[in-house]
Protein backbone atom coordinates (compact mmCIF):
# COMPACT_ATOMS: atom_id res chain seq x y z
CA UNK A 1 0.00 0.00 0.00
CA UNK A 2 1.15 3.05 -0.72
CA UNK A 3 0.93 5.93 1.64
CA UNK A 4 -1.04 8.90 0.62
CA UNK A 5 1.46 11.95 0.40
CA UNK A 6 1.02 14.82 2.88
CA UNK A 7 -0.64 17.25 0.23
CA UNK A 8 -2.76 15.07 -0.99
CA UNK A 9 -4.27 14.68 3.04
CA UNK A 10 -4.01 18.04 4.10
CA UNK A 11 -5.90 19.51 0.59
CA UNK A 12 -8.64 16.69 0.80
CA UNK A 13 -8.93 17.24 4.60
CA UNK A 14 -9.06 21.16 3.89
CA UNK A 15 -11.65 20.77 1.40
CA UNK A 16 -14.03 18.49 3.61
CA UNK A 17 -13.45 20.93 6.35
CA UNK A 18 -14.53 23.67 4.16
CA UNK A 19 -17.44 22.57 2.37
CA UNK A 20 -18.66 21.15 5.72
CA UNK A 21 -18.58 24.53 7.28
CA UNK A 22 -20.04 26.19 4.01
CA UNK A 23 -23.12 23.91 4.26
CA UNK A 24 -23.96 24.21 8.02
CA UNK A 25 -22.62 27.71 9.06
CA UNK A 26 -20.79 29.90 6.18
CA UNK A 27 -20.92 32.99 9.13
CA UNK A 28 -17.88 30.32 10.61
CA UNK A 29 -15.78 30.32 7.49
CA UNK A 30 -13.63 33.42 8.57
CA UNK A 31 -11.76 31.00 10.95
CA UNK A 32 -10.03 29.27 7.39
CA UNK A 33 -9.04 32.83 6.20
CA UNK A 34 -6.35 35.39 7.42
CA UNK A 35 -6.39 39.44 6.94
CA UNK A 36 -4.52 39.09 3.92
CA UNK A 37 -6.62 36.15 2.10
CA UNK A 38 -7.93 37.05 -1.56
CA UNK A 39 -11.80 35.78 -2.81
CA UNK A 40 -12.71 35.90 -6.36
CA UNK A 41 -16.05 34.93 -6.25
CA UNK A 42 -17.86 34.80 -9.73
CA UNK A 43 -15.28 37.68 -11.48
CA UNK A 44 -15.78 39.92 -8.05
CA UNK A 45 -12.73 40.51 -5.57
CA UNK A 46 -12.93 40.64 -2.29
CA UNK A 47 -9.23 40.71 0.32
CA UNK A 48 -9.32 40.11 3.53
CA UNK A 49 -11.32 37.31 6.18
CA UNK A 50 -13.96 40.23 7.08
CA UNK A 51 -14.98 41.15 3.74
CA UNK A 52 -14.53 37.67 2.26
CA UNK A 53 -16.89 36.47 5.13
CA UNK A 54 -19.12 39.13 4.69
CA UNK A 55 -19.45 38.13 0.93
CA UNK A 56 -19.77 34.53 1.89
CA UNK A 57 -22.60 35.28 4.32
CA UNK A 58 -24.72 37.34 2.36
CA UNK A 59 -25.31 35.03 -0.49
CA UNK A 60 -28.64 34.68 -1.42
CA UNK A 61 -29.93 31.38 -0.40
CA UNK A 62 -30.71 30.23 2.98
CA UNK A 63 -29.68 26.15 2.44
CA UNK A 64 -26.94 25.23 0.59
CA UNK A 65 -25.38 21.87 0.05
CA UNK A 66 -21.81 20.86 -2.17
CA UNK A 67 -21.25 17.35 -3.75
CA UNK A 68 -17.58 17.38 -5.12
CA UNK A 69 -17.14 15.30 -7.97
CA UNK A 70 -13.51 15.61 -8.67
CA UNK A 71 -10.42 17.33 -6.62
CA UNK A 72 -6.97 17.80 -7.15
CA UNK A 73 -3.93 18.74 -5.14
CA UNK A 74 -0.37 19.48 -5.75
CA UNK A 75 2.66 20.75 -3.45
CA UNK A 76 3.69 24.22 -4.71
CA UNK A 77 7.63 25.66 -4.56
CA UNK A 78 6.82 27.97 -1.77
CA UNK A 79 5.49 24.82 0.33
CA UNK A 80 1.71 25.82 0.22
CA UNK A 81 -0.97 23.95 -1.42
CA UNK A 82 -2.49 23.76 -4.57
CA UNK A 83 -6.90 22.49 -4.48
CA UNK A 84 -9.21 22.46 -7.67
CA UNK A 85 -12.72 21.10 -6.95
CA UNK A 86 -15.00 20.43 -9.57
CA UNK A 87 -18.81 19.88 -8.29
CA UNK A 88 -22.17 20.03 -8.14
CA UNK A 89 -24.30 22.89 -5.48
CA UNK A 90 -28.13 23.11 -4.94
CA UNK A 91 -29.02 26.14 -2.93
CA UNK A 92 -32.62 26.37 -1.64
CA UNK A 93 -35.14 25.24 -4.46
CA UNK A 94 -32.96 26.19 -7.36
CA UNK A 95 -31.89 23.49 -10.01
CA UNK A 96 -28.49 21.58 -9.23
CA UNK A 97 -25.68 23.76 -10.65
CA UNK A 98 -21.57 22.32 -11.66
CA UNK A 99 -19.00 24.84 -9.90
CA UNK A 100 -15.66 24.37 -9.80
CA UNK A 101 -13.45 26.39 -6.91
CA UNK A 102 -9.54 26.81 -6.30
CA UNK A 103 -7.82 27.06 -3.40
CA UNK A 104 -3.76 27.48 -2.06
CA UNK A 105 -3.18 26.75 1.64
CA UNK A 106 -0.49 27.65 3.43
CA UNK A 107 1.02 27.02 7.22
CA UNK A 108 0.92 29.81 9.21
CA UNK A 109 1.82 29.51 12.91
CA UNK A 110 1.26 25.64 12.25
CA UNK A 111 -2.24 25.93 11.05
CA UNK A 112 -3.20 25.36 7.48
CA UNK A 113 -4.88 28.75 6.16
CA UNK A 114 -6.49 29.60 2.84
CA UNK A 115 -4.50 32.42 1.28
CA UNK A 116 -6.44 32.27 -2.23
CA UNK A 117 -9.76 31.07 -3.27
CA UNK A 118 -11.07 31.76 -6.62
CA UNK A 119 -15.35 30.31 -7.17
CA UNK A 120 -17.25 29.83 -10.68
CA UNK A 121 -20.32 28.27 -11.39
CA UNK A 122 -19.85 25.98 -14.70
CA UNK A 123 -22.30 28.21 -16.33
CA UNK A 124 -19.31 29.96 -17.67
CA UNK A 125 -18.06 26.51 -19.22
CA UNK A 126 -21.39 26.96 -22.09
CA UNK A 127 -21.07 30.95 -21.98
CA UNK B 1 -9.16 54.63 -15.95
CA UNK B 2 -7.96 52.73 -13.44
CA UNK B 3 -4.57 50.66 -14.61
CA UNK B 4 -4.90 46.81 -14.49
CA UNK B 5 -3.43 45.63 -11.66
CA UNK B 6 0.33 43.54 -12.35
CA UNK B 7 -1.03 40.15 -11.84
CA UNK B 8 -3.92 40.63 -13.78
CA UNK B 9 -2.10 41.57 -16.90
CA UNK B 10 0.64 38.78 -16.52
CA UNK B 11 -2.00 36.57 -15.82
CA UNK B 12 -3.98 37.06 -18.89
CA UNK B 13 -0.95 37.35 -20.89
CA UNK B 14 0.05 33.77 -19.59
CA UNK B 15 -3.15 32.30 -20.31
CA UNK B 16 -2.99 34.06 -24.10
CA UNK B 17 0.33 32.89 -24.50
CA UNK B 18 -0.70 29.11 -23.02
CA UNK B 19 -3.77 28.42 -25.33
CA UNK B 20 -2.08 29.73 -28.49
CA UNK B 21 0.54 27.30 -28.30
CA UNK B 22 -1.80 24.30 -27.09
CA UNK B 23 -3.69 24.96 -30.34
CA UNK B 24 -1.12 25.74 -32.63
CA UNK B 25 1.62 22.94 -31.65
CA UNK B 26 1.43 21.96 -27.94
CA UNK B 27 5.30 20.22 -28.20
CA UNK B 28 6.43 23.96 -27.96
CA UNK B 29 4.75 24.17 -24.47
CA UNK B 30 8.23 22.89 -22.41
CA UNK B 31 8.92 26.86 -22.56
CA UNK B 32 6.61 27.69 -20.27
CA UNK B 33 7.02 24.45 -17.63
CA UNK B 34 10.17 23.67 -15.03
CA UNK B 35 12.05 20.76 -14.16
CA UNK B 36 9.95 20.49 -10.92
CA UNK B 37 6.44 22.02 -12.62
CA UNK B 38 3.56 19.96 -11.98
CA UNK B 39 0.61 19.12 -13.86
CA UNK B 40 -2.32 17.01 -12.77
CA UNK B 41 -4.28 16.01 -16.01
CA UNK B 42 -7.66 14.53 -15.50
CA UNK B 43 -6.50 13.04 -12.55
CA UNK B 44 -3.04 11.91 -13.54
CA UNK B 45 0.11 13.39 -11.94
CA UNK B 46 3.41 14.09 -14.05
CA UNK B 47 6.45 16.61 -12.99
CA UNK B 48 8.89 17.93 -14.91
CA UNK B 49 8.68 19.73 -18.24
CA UNK B 50 9.97 16.51 -20.11
CA UNK B 51 6.65 14.46 -19.04
CA UNK B 52 4.29 17.05 -19.04
CA UNK B 53 5.26 17.78 -22.73
CA UNK B 54 5.16 14.54 -23.43
CA UNK B 55 1.97 14.07 -21.95
CA UNK B 56 0.22 16.77 -23.58
CA UNK B 57 1.66 15.77 -27.27
CA UNK B 58 0.33 12.77 -26.65
CA UNK B 59 -3.03 13.44 -26.13
CA UNK B 60 -5.39 11.62 -28.55
CA UNK B 61 -6.29 14.49 -31.27
CA UNK B 62 -4.98 16.44 -34.02
CA UNK B 63 -7.13 19.81 -34.15
CA UNK B 64 -7.55 21.43 -30.84
CA UNK B 65 -9.60 25.10 -30.15
CA UNK B 66 -9.62 26.58 -26.38
CA UNK B 67 -12.10 29.22 -26.38
CA UNK B 68 -11.58 30.81 -22.80
CA UNK B 69 -14.87 32.46 -21.23
CA UNK B 70 -13.84 33.61 -18.08
CA UNK B 71 -10.35 33.90 -15.84
CA UNK B 72 -9.51 35.02 -12.54
CA UNK B 73 -5.64 36.15 -11.63
CA UNK B 74 -4.92 36.79 -7.93
CA UNK B 75 -1.52 37.65 -6.42
CA UNK B 76 -0.09 35.11 -3.71
CA UNK B 77 1.69 35.81 -0.24
CA UNK B 78 4.72 34.72 -2.23
CA UNK B 79 4.57 36.29 -5.43
CA UNK B 80 3.15 34.33 -7.39
CA UNK B 81 0.06 33.96 -9.52
CA UNK B 82 -3.43 32.22 -9.40
CA UNK B 83 -4.46 31.91 -12.35
CA UNK B 84 -8.45 29.96 -13.07
CA UNK B 85 -10.04 29.74 -16.17
CA UNK B 86 -12.84 28.43 -17.44
CA UNK B 87 -13.99 27.55 -21.15
CA UNK B 88 -14.60 25.45 -24.00
CA UNK B 89 -12.80 23.43 -26.14
CA UNK B 90 -13.08 21.78 -29.51
CA UNK B 91 -10.84 18.78 -30.00
CA UNK B 92 -11.24 17.13 -33.76
CA UNK B 93 -15.10 16.41 -34.51
CA UNK B 94 -15.72 15.49 -31.12
CA UNK B 95 -18.84 17.93 -29.88
CA UNK B 96 -17.90 20.79 -27.56
CA UNK B 97 -16.89 19.91 -24.05
CA UNK B 98 -16.32 22.49 -21.22
CA UNK B 99 -13.04 22.88 -19.10
CA UNK B 100 -11.25 24.52 -16.41
CA UNK B 101 -7.38 24.81 -15.34
CA UNK B 102 -5.93 25.97 -12.72
CA UNK B 103 -2.26 27.89 -12.82
CA UNK B 104 0.24 29.14 -10.43
CA UNK B 105 3.05 31.32 -12.21
CA UNK B 106 5.97 32.00 -10.89
CA UNK B 107 8.94 34.35 -11.52
CA UNK B 108 12.53 32.66 -11.82
CA UNK B 109 15.40 34.69 -13.70
CA UNK B 110 12.64 37.70 -15.11
CA UNK B 111 10.31 35.14 -16.85
CA UNK B 112 7.19 34.06 -15.35
CA UNK B 113 6.77 30.24 -15.76
CA UNK B 114 3.93 27.81 -14.77
CA UNK B 115 5.25 25.49 -11.56
CA UNK B 116 1.39 24.31 -11.07
CA UNK B 117 -1.14 23.35 -14.00
CA UNK B 118 -4.27 21.26 -13.18
CA UNK B 119 -6.98 20.59 -15.22
CA UNK B 120 -10.57 19.05 -15.38
CA UNK B 121 -13.59 18.58 -18.39
CA UNK B 122 -16.04 19.74 -17.01
CA UNK B 123 -18.18 16.82 -17.25
CA UNK B 124 -17.02 15.70 -13.78
CA UNK B 125 -19.54 18.76 -12.98
CA UNK B 126 -22.65 16.51 -13.67
CA UNK B 127 -20.68 13.03 -12.48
Amino acid sequence: MVDQPVWEHIGSSFVSHYYHLFDSDRTQLGSIYTDASCLTWEGQQFQGKRAIVEKLSSLPFTKIAHSITAQDHQPTPDCCILSMVVGQLKADDDPIMGFHQSFILKNINDAWVCTNDMFRLAIHNFG
